[in-house]
C-alpha cells in the first residue's frame, strides 16, 4: 500500500503593519478550507505568517516590537484556525515570532495535527542578516536582533502517516539542515520563508533570488530522498518586494507544483511517501556509502580555515 | 585586481577496451593543445581517463584487471602529457586508476601545475556501487570492488592562483564534499565523472541524470560560493551509454558553460575567483551564520536513525 499525504502550500501575499491579527487569521482560515476542499490532510503557511515581516525596521528597544510576537499558542486571536482545522480534519504548519514566558524571541513554527492538536513547535537555527541599524540600506533585515538562534536543532515528527521536519526561510540555504533530518529519516520537510528581492549586501545576487531558492530545495529534497514544501509570503509588503514561487518539490528534486502569483494562493500535491524510498534505498543508502569520519570540518569548525 | 583563472573541461567520448593508453594520451594531448590555444592556465580531464570504465565487468580475481591501473604517475606512457602541459604552460588535471606499490587500489586525480610538476593527488571518497557480481543488472557497476574509500580527506591546494579542490564522480551528490572543501576556502572544485544513464536499482532514476549531475554541483557551488568543473566521459563505451553535460559552474551556482556533444570536446571559461568572495563574504560568511554545534548527526552517526 502506498502511503500518501496530500498537502498544501499556502503561500501569502503581503501583511500590511496596519493589519489586525483578525484579519490575517481570516485569510488563513480561508486557504485553510480551501485547503479541505482540495483533500489537503496538511497545509502549510509561510514564516512570520501572523504580522508584516517586521525585522525591515529598527528599534532601539526589542520591547517596543513586542506586539508582533505571540506570547502564547493558541491564543484566543489564533484559537479558530485550530478550531477549523479540527472541524475540517486538516492540520496545519504556522509561522510566528515567539516570546517565550522568560523573555526569549525565536522565529518558530508550530505543527498542528488533524485534530487541532500540536506536534510540535520548531525554532529557527540560522537566523540572517545583522544585529545593530545600518541605514545605509534601503531596508533592514534585523532578524538578528530580534530573533534568538535556536539550540534545539532540528526535530523529526511521527506525523502525517510519515515522518515530518521542519526549517525556516535561511535554514534552507544551508545542506546541514537538510541533512540533520534526513539522518532522522524525514520524508517531508516544511520550510516557510520571507524573502527580499534586493539583498543589500550584494544586489548582484538579486536576478537569482528565484533561482537560489529552488536550487537549495531541490537539492536538499534530492541528497536526503525527501519531499519539500516551499512556502512563501510574497509579493510588495510595505514597498519591500518579497520573492514568491512557492513550489513543492518531490523526492527526485523536481518541482511538482509551484505557485503563478505572488498573493494569497494555494497549490496542492499528492504526496507518496513511498517515493523517499527510492532515493534512501539506493543511491542514498547513507548506512553503506556515507564516509562520516571525513566529515570532520563540519562540526569541528564554525568559519574557514586555510 | 582581479583574480581569473581561465579554465577547459576537456570531455571525452567513449573509450574502448581494446584502446591502447598511447591513443588515449594522444586524445588528451590533443585537448590539451586545444586548451593552449584558447588560453587556458588549467585543462580538466574525467575520472578514469585513461582506460575503459572497467568497473562494468566483474572478475573473480582483482588481479586480472590490473592492466587497468597506473603503478606510476607519471609513467613512460603518461610523460608526453607532462612534457606538453610543461611546453604549453597549461595544468591539468587527470583521474586514472592508482595500484599502489602495496597493493591498494584509488580512484585518483592527479593535479599538475602550469610547470608540469604534480601539486597532489585526490582519491576518491565515496565510492558507489557493489562489491559482489550481479549479473541481474546490464551491465555491472563494481566500484566497490576494484576501489578502496580513501581515507585521506578533501584536500585543498594553492595553486594556480587560488584555492584548488578536487572530487571525484559520485562525490559530487554528497553535500558534505563540497562542505568539507567549502570550510578550507576553495575556490575551485574539478570533478570528473563517468555517469552511466542507466541506473538498474531504479531505472526512474534514468531520465533525470543530467537534472541531477548539474543540480547537486550548481548547489555545491552556490553554498560554498565555489566555482565548480564537472566533466564527463560521455557517450555509449561498449555498448553503455553515459551522460555527458559537462559543465563549467560559477559560484551563483549558475552554468557560464556547458558541451553540446557527447564526445571529446573542449569548453572554457575564465572564471573570476574573487567571485566567490560576493557568496562567502555575505550570504555564506560561514563564520558569522553556520551553528555546527547543531550539525551533530552528521559527524556522529553514518545511517539513518529514528
Amino acid at each position: 500500500m502506498t502511503r500518501t499525504l496530500t498537502v498544501g502550500a499556502a503561500q501569502l501575499g503581503p501583511i500590511d503593519r496596519e493589519h489586525t491579527r483578525e484579519m490575517v487569521v481570516e485569510r488563513l482560515v480561508a486557504l485553510l478550507r480551501q485547503g479541505a476542499d482540495a483533500g489537503c490532510d496538511l497545509v502549510v503557511f509561510p514564516e512570520l505568517a501572523l504580522t508584516t515581516f517586521f525585522p525591515r525596521w529598527y528599534t532601539e528597544e526589542l520591547s517596543g516590537h513586542d506586539h508582533y510576537y505571540e506570547t502564547e499558542m493558541p491564543s484566543p486571536v489564533t484559537q479558530p484556525l485550530f478550531d477549523v482545522a479540527a472541524e475540517l480534519g486538516v492540520g496545519f504548519a504556522l509561522g510566528y515570532a515567539e516570546l517565550t514566558a522568560d523573555g526569549h524571541r525565536y522565529n518558530t513554527t508550530v505543527l498542528v495535527e488533524r485534530d487541532g492538536s500540536i506536534v510540535g513547535r520548531y525554532r529557527k537555527t540560522h537566523i540572517p542578516g545583522h544585529e545593530d541599524d545600518e541605514p545605509w540600506r534601503e531596508f533592514q533585515h534585523l532578524e538578528r536582533r530580534y530573533f534568538e538562534e535556536s539550540n534545539e536543532g532540528f526535530p523529526v515528527w511521527e506525523a502525517f502517516g510519515g515522518r515530518i521536519g521542519i526549517a525556516t526561510c535561511n535554514d534552507r540555504r544551508w545542506p546541514e539542515t537538510y541533512r540533520e533530518m534526513g539522518l532522522q529519516g524525514v520524508e517531508m520537510i516544511l520550510i516557510g520563508y520571507n524573502t527580499p528581492i534586493h539583498y543589500a549586501p550584494d544586489p548582484t545576487q538579486n536576478r537569482l533570488q528565484g533561482f537560489h531558492s529552488h536550487l537549495v530545495m531541490q537539492a536538499g529534497a534530492y541528497q536526503n530522498g525527501t519531499w519539500v514544501v516551499g512556502v512563501a509570503k510574497g509579493g510588495c509588503e510595505e514597498g519591500v518586494e518579497s520573492l514568491a514561487e512557492s513550489a513543492i518539490i518531490a523526492p527526485s528534486g523536481e518541482i511538482v507544483s509551484q505557485t503563478a502569483t505572488d498573493g494569497d494562493e494555494l497549490i496542492v500535491a499528492t504526496a507518496d511517501l513511498d517515493w523517499c524510498n527510492d532515493y534512501k534505498n539506493t543511491l542514498f543508502d547513507f548506512d553503506r556509502y556515507r564516509r562520516p569520519e571525513m566529515y570532520g570540518r563540519i562540526t569541528s569548525q564554525k568559519g574557514v580555515v586555510t
